[in-house]
């Protein structure tokens, strides 16, 4: 068994984080979805523990006070969302990949607590692409889609901390490159750890043999 | 265009070093193999500056002297063989990524140098599997077999000083590591200099229209 790690997956809104982390997690063997908590309703169909950890305010404000997230957020001033440490701490433990899907602020809250993780940046190639995205998600006035532009390009200024950058013009092309950012991240040395140990011992037997 | 680097497929003798160089270079666009220089005569079929580039004694000198070569070797006190650096570096800054094939004795000749590159140590994890390929290659008797196993074993000790470490049981599971290594090197962040200037350039002519 290899290394686990936490994977962040973000970008601007409109990039293509939700699909690419799916699709990266249907694609390899041990790779999950970080699970996040959060203060709104469970909508129709939706687990408990497998969409989302449904959570009352006060029970994610005490979690928050515990220092229990790795980043939270509360979305248009309503429900609150974070990601809970446990769960990744857990699953890396398990030699698990950990995928988070997260927006450019989140990444840096991520950042700022300084866990070891992989980075990848996602943005289609042209801003008229990102628009037409955009706009396909949610009906918006002229004004709101000028301020998305301006918070993307904001969070474009970020990308020289990140580890990796794909491009998503064209799905597939970029499926298959986030695969292989994750199947070379576990081929690396520094985290072959444990299947070295066991070449080494089973040589120091042939040896002894 | 992306960066290109110098890819080093490195490991034991009879850990399929030369099979995944190919199928490598087969797999992807804009990634060449290395062409060494040789002292030894052309083979049938062999064509100058394709397979090899021939030289005679005294030209290889020459080139030594220079300090031509990444790397060169005697094999078996006859012929030299020998990575010419400007090749690579040619094919480097068009935006290759130029593999280079070798021994582990070569590899280290190579980091001596401090030149950037990127590097893989390939073996099969068992030695048993290593003996029989081997042997499947040239007849031997059982001192040069124990001669090569204690190479192999030395060999096995500089694998910290690689980048990554890939396991050679199953050759299709192997390629389709090697392949996303380079994949994954190539969306790194501090490669994609090329790639992210034409972005912002886009981004800013977009600003100003």
């Amino acid at each position: 068994m290899d290394d686990g790690f936490l994977f962040i997956i973000s970008g601007p809104s409109g990039a293509g984080k939700g699909t690419l982390a799916k699709r990266l997690a249907e694609g390899l063997d041990d790779v999950v979805l970080s699970i996040s908590c959060t203060t709104r309703q469970p909508r129709p169909g939706e687990i408990d523990g497998e969409h989302y950890f449904f959570l009352s305010d006060d029970a994610f404000v005490k979690r928050i006070e515990a220092g229990d997230f790795l980043e939270c957020a509360e979305v248009h001033k309503k429900h609150k969302y974070g990601t809970p440490e446990p769960f990744v701490k857990e699953n890396i433990q398990a030699g698990k990949v950990v995928v988070l899907e997260i927006d450019v602020q989140g990444f840096r809250e991520v950042m700022d607590t300084g866990v070891e993780m992989v980075s990848v940046f996602i943005t289609p190639s042209d801003t008229e692409e990102l628009k037409r995205r955009i706009l396909s998600r949610a009906p918006m006035d002229d004004e709101e889609l000028e301020r998305r532009m301006l918070i993307a390009n904001e969070e474009f200024s970020y990308l020289p901390l990140f580890n990796y950058f794909i491009v998503n013009d064209d799905l597939d092309e970029a499926v298959a490159n986030i695969i292989s950012v994750v199947r070379a991240e576990r081929a690396k040395v520094s985290r072959k750890n444990r299947e070295i140990k066991k070449i080494i011992q089973l040589r120091g037997k042939e040896s002894n043999a």
